[in-house]
C-alpha cells in the first residue's frame, strides 16, 4: 500500500486513488494541496479555527490528517476576509494539513428564528451582534476560497426532518439549483476541490434524482447530507443503500455529520469514504469517553479509586499516563485538564477505529473486523473494582 | 556547573549544594527523591493535582523542575488518604519530578467566615460540602506525607495585613510553637524535607526572632511567609532585607506566593532561592501574557490583525507557531485553546527568566542582567501595527 502519491502537477481539482475494495467498502487516498488523506477518513471538527481544547500538535498526534472548519462561525468571527488577510485558515490556526469547510448553511438554517430562505440564498442575523448577513451560493464559494479550504462544500438547504415527499423534493430541487450556481462560482485550483451534497430526505427516488443531478453538474466528491437529524441509524443506512449505488465509483463519498462509532462502521461497509462529527470532542468535554468496550462516563463514582487506564488497548497518552481515578477527579473538580485529556483520548479512539477499518479493507477481512468491533462494544465496560 | 549530583544514599532530608554566589544572590541545586531542582527556581502551581490547562509534558517542556500542590484543595478532593491509596501525588497526576506542598493553612485562614483558630489548630467547613475538618500541625504533616510531598511546609498562622506589632508577635509566636510540633511530627526520609516559615509581619525585630526560633528547631529550608498580602513591593523587599541575613547560608530560602517578574528578580538579588505564584497560570486564563517587554492583554483590539508572535524572543511553541491575531481570536471566541496557549507561554516566560537569573549568577553578572531586564520591561510592548 503506497500512500505517498504526490499531487499531480498541472491537474485541477482533487486526486482520488482507489487503492483497495472489500465488497462496497473502499480504501483510498485523496491528495490535496496540503497533503494526503487516507480514506476511510474521520475529519476532526475544528469549529471556530480550533479543535476545542487541543493544540494542533495533539490533533496530528491522534492520527488525524484532515480537519473540518465551520464557515458559519468563521465568517462571523474573525471573518473570512480577515482570515484571508492573515494568510488563510491553515496558517491562522497552525494546521498545515488539509481542511474541509462546510458551507455555513447547516448552522444558518438551524437558527430557525433568525433566518429567511429565498431562491437567492439565506439572510440571517449574527448570534454574536445581531448584524444582518447574506449567504448565497456565490458568497459561500467566496468565503471558503478566502479561508483557503481544500475541500469546499456547496451551499444546500438542510431539509427538516420529518418532511413530506413534496417538501423534500422542493427543498432538494432548490439545493440542486444552488449546487449548479456553486459549481459556476467555484474557482478550480490544483489540490482543491468542490463537493456536491445529495439531499432528498428519506425518499429513495429523490436521493437518486439528486445524485444524478449532481453528477450531471460534476463535482470532485459527493456528500450525503440531511442525515443525523433524528431519523435513526436504520433509516440512515436505508438512505445510504438507496444513494451510494448512484454515486461515481472514482470519487470520494462523504457522509456529513456522522457519527457514533457503529454508524461509521456501518457506513464504511456501505462504501462511504469520509466522516465528520463533533461527538469525540463534545463528549470529551462532558466526561464521556469512547472505548473499545463502548462509551463510559468518567463522572461516575465507580471510577473514583480505579487506577486502571480508560482503555487498556489504547496507545494514547491519556490512557498510558493517567488513571480513571485521576480523570474522574479532574471532572469532579471541573479542571480544564479533564476535557483536554478526554478529548485527546476520544480523537485517538476515532482515528484508531478508522485505521483499523482501512487495514481490514486492505486485508479483505472487513466483515471479521466489523464482527469483532460489534462483539467488543457489546461487552460493555470492564467490571468495577 | 555540574547539576547532576545524585541523591546521597543514607542521608536524611534534602541535599542543597551552593554552586555559585553573586553578592547575596545564590545559584544552587536541591536534590530530592524525585530529582534535582536548579535554584533560583520558580515552582509552577498545580492547585488541585493539575497545573490548570496543562499536560505534565507541557509543564516539563516549559523548563519547570518542581511544582507546588495545594494541601487545602487536595485534602478536600480527592482527599489525602485517597491520593495515598492511588500511589501518591506524583503518580496520581503523572508528575515524576519533585513536588512541594503548602500546609493548607493559607487557604483555610483566608476563608474568614468558615474557620476557627485555636492553639490546637484550625477547624473549618469545606467549601465543597460544608463538612467540618480539623487542621493541626500534626495533621498537616500527616496529609503531606500521604501526598508524598518532597518538600513539606509547616502549618503556620497567616498573619493578616495590616496587623499591629502586638498582633503580629502573638501570631508569629503561635506559628513558632506550631513549627516545633510540625518538626516533631514529621518523619524524615532521604530526599524529603521540611521547611519552616518565618512570620512577623512587617516588623524587622519579629522577623529576626522568628528566623532564630526556626533555626533553633532546625529545618531543611526556610521560607519567608506572610507576604504578598497587600504590603507592596517596597515593604516586601524591606522584610527580605531584615530577614535573609538571619537565615543559614547552607539551606534553601523560599519566598512564598511571589510574584511578578520584577518581584522575583529583586528577591533573587537579595538571596532568595525558590518562588511560587499563580500569576503565570491565572493570567494566562484571562488573556494576560508576560513578555520581555512587560505584560500585555491579548483581548485588546490592537492585536486582532497582528500576525506577529506574542514575544519574538520567546522560544515557546505558542510564540513560534501562533500569531497575536489568532490568540486574540481565541480569547474573543472563549475557546479553551486561548488559556492553554497563553498559560504555556507564561510558564515558559517564567522559566526562561529563572534560567537567565541562574546563568547571570554563575557568570557573576547579575547586576547587568537585572539592569537589562528592567530596561526591556520599561520599554513596553512593540508598537501597534
Amino acid at each position: 500500500m503506497n500512500d505517498s502519491a504526490a499531487p499531480v502537477a498541472g491537474k485541477t481539482g482533487l486526486e482520488f486513488a482507489l487503492l483497495a475494495e472489500d465488497g462496497p467498502a473502499r480504501r483510498g487516498l485523496i491528495t490535496t494541496a496540503h497533503g494526503p488523506v487516507k480514506t476511510p477518513a474521520f475529519m476532526t471538527v475544528g469549529t471556530a479555527g480550533t479543535v476545542k481544547g487541543m493544540t494542533t500538535e495533539q490533533v496530528q498526534a491522534s492520527g488525524a490528517e484532515i480537519i473540518l472548519g465551520n464557515t458559519y462561525h468563521l465568517m462571523l468571527r474573525p471573518g473570512a476576509e480577515r482570515v484571508a488577510r492573515l494568510g488563510g485558515l491553515h496558517r491562522f490556526m497552525n494546521w498545515p494539513g488539509p481542511i474541509l469547510t462546510d458551507s455555513g448553511g447547516y448552522q444558518v438554517m438551524s437558527l430557525q428564528e433568525l433566518r429567511k430562505i429565498t431562491e437567492e440564498g439565506v439572510t440571517f442575523r449574527s448570534h454574536l451582534d445581531g448584524e444582518r448577513h447574506n449567504l448565497t451560493p456565490e458568497r459561500a464559494m467566496e468565503i471558503q476560497a478566502l479561508l483557503d479550504s481544500n475541500i469546499t462544500m456547496v451551499l444546500d438547504e438542510c431539509t427538516p426532518f420529518p418532511a413530506t415527499e413534496t417538501e423534500a423534493r422542493e427543498s432538494m430541487e432548490r439545493s440542486m439549483r444552488w449546487a449548479a450556481r456553486c459549481r459556476a462560482a467555484f474557482t478550480q485550483r490544483p489540490g482543491y476541490g468542490l463537493f456536491g451534497i445529495v439531499q432528498g430526505g428519506v425518499y429513495p427516488a429523490l436521493r437518486r434524482t439528486s445524485a444524478e443531478a449532481l453528477i450531471e453538474i460534476g463535482f470532485d466528491g459527493y456528500a450525503v447530507g440531511g442525515l443525523a437529524v433524528g431519523e435513526g441509524q436504520e433509516a440512515m443506512f436505508d438512505v445510504l443503500d438507496a444513494t451510494i449505488p448512484h454515486l461515481p465509483r472514482a470519487q470520494p463519498r462523504y457522509l456529513m455529520g456522522i457519527g457514533k462509532p457503529a454508524d461509521i462502521v456501518g457506513a464504511v461497509q456501505r462504501g462511504i469514504d469520509m466522516f465528520d462529527c463533533v461527538l469525540p470532542t463534545r463528549s470529551g468535554r462532558t466526561g464521556q469517553a469512547f472505548t473499545r468496550r463502548g462509551s463510559i462516563n468518567l463522572r461516575n463514582a465507580r471510577h473514583q479509586e480505579d487506577q486502571r487506564p480508560l482503555d487498556p488497548d489504547c496507545p494514547c497518552p491519556s490512557c498510558s499516563d493517567y488513571s480513571r481515578a485521576y480523570l474522574h477527579h479532574l471532572f469532579k473538580a471541573k479542571e480544564m485538564l479533564g476535557p483536554i485529556l478526554l478529548t485527546r483520548h476520544n480523537l485517538h479512539y476515532y482515528q484508531e477505529l478508522m485505521a483499523g477499518l482501512r487495514q481490514a479493507i486492505e486485508d479483505q477481512r472487513l466483515d471479521d473486523f466489523v464482527a469483532g468491533f460489534a462483539r467488543q462494544e457489546a461487552e460493555g465496560d470492564i467490571a468495577a473494582l
